[in-house]
């Protein structure tokens, strides 16, 4: 990363928390020059407006969970080995994001015109990639009263983006427990059947996990 | 109900709407005289100040969904009885009120001292209720992994607060199908072995839904 890129990420990772401790609409550009000890005219060099800053942390997130998501799915055929790699894709990148994480559901609304649009485009092809893994793991299934894939796919982006709410990831339950619980949980009542009692992220699939 | 009482609702469920919209912090009193067609001197006859507001607005909330809670739990004695009156009564009574669920959500930490005090009592009596709940309907069960209570609690949370982000309460899926998704999708994963499949909202209790 050149220099320049890790003082935007710096720059970044400062505003997110401050937005998601004092709202996007309460932060000033003055407050998060402040909070990095960078001048205003140097914020200026970064981004062009408290907006632009909003969207680049909004797009990064989408752009980076999306992209390790694809890459960790590349060579996976079994549709309930996705879903294991979803989740876990998900809560391990929002985990070690939590004021992003905060920012991106509070702040969804907060863009207008072109920013808003790319974020929501992202936004969907990230909805889109989980709702379709789900349909594959239903269609694997034979159930007589299946669940809605909608309140399944809202459901399991609710479960999972709570946790800014409730978890502290240096306390003592880790992610990777975090993240076997919440798959038992979602899928032993998606799939049906005691799916649950076979499958645990780290003593099922250590081979899909070792190189993530 | 009397006449201020009426008055004081109006102004509350508007106030709640243009929280949603445009987040607490930017909201003055003077959008909510415009909004409301009150006055702003009428307007501090209702409440004395935009804290107030939404103290006013969180308290009710959380005290009339457990006020509803415990009503309609008397006399039942089956944990997973239980579990459903619980998620069914949360989902119906929040998709009556979607924008105060999301100021619930959004504002949590927007007021302080002694208004933020009494809101938290509120809301931690009813999350250790519902944790109860959940504790109660694990000890039912034999699972040699169950499932960590902390986790499966804001789980749940999240799954069901997660609908004022997606969830149209006039479109086509009904709130009793939304509740009956959602408590099967968590049931099953919750209790395991396909508990799921003997459960419907609608189907196996309607003597327990027919007086709510």
């Amino acid at each position: 990363m050149s220099r320049y890129d890790q003082k935007l990420e710096y720059i970044l990772r400062t505003a997110a928390r401050i937005f998601a401790e004092k709202s996007y609409h309460s932060t000033s550009m003055r407050d998060i020059s402040r909070a990095t000890n960078v001048s205003l005219a140097g914020l200026y060099h970064y981004c062009k407006s408290k907006d632009e800053l909003l969207f680049l942390i909004q797009d990064n997130c989408f752009g980076r969970v999306l992209e390790r998501l694809e890459e960790r799915l590349q060579d996976v055929e079994d549709p309930i080995a996705k879903l294991g790699i979803f989740i876990e894709n998900h809560l391990s990148f929002f985990a070690a994001n939590m004021a992003e994480m905060k920012v991106l559901s509070h702040e969804a609304e907060s863009l207008q015109g072109e920013m808003y649009s790319q974020v929501s485009t992202r936004k969907d092809k990230y909805t889109n990639l989980a709702r379709k893994i789900l349909r594959e793991v239903q269609e694997t299934q034979k159930s007589e009263q299946p669940i809605d894939l909608t309140v399944a796919t809202y459901a399991l982006f609710g479960m999972m983006n709570w946790i800014y709410n409730w978890y502290d990831p240096r306390g003592k339950l880790k992610v990777s427990d975090l993240a076997d619980n919440l798959l038992q949980l979602f899928l032993g009542g998606f799939v049906r059947n005691g799916m649950s009692h076979q499958f645990s992220l780290r003593s099922e699939m250590p081979s899909v996990w070792g190189h993530g």
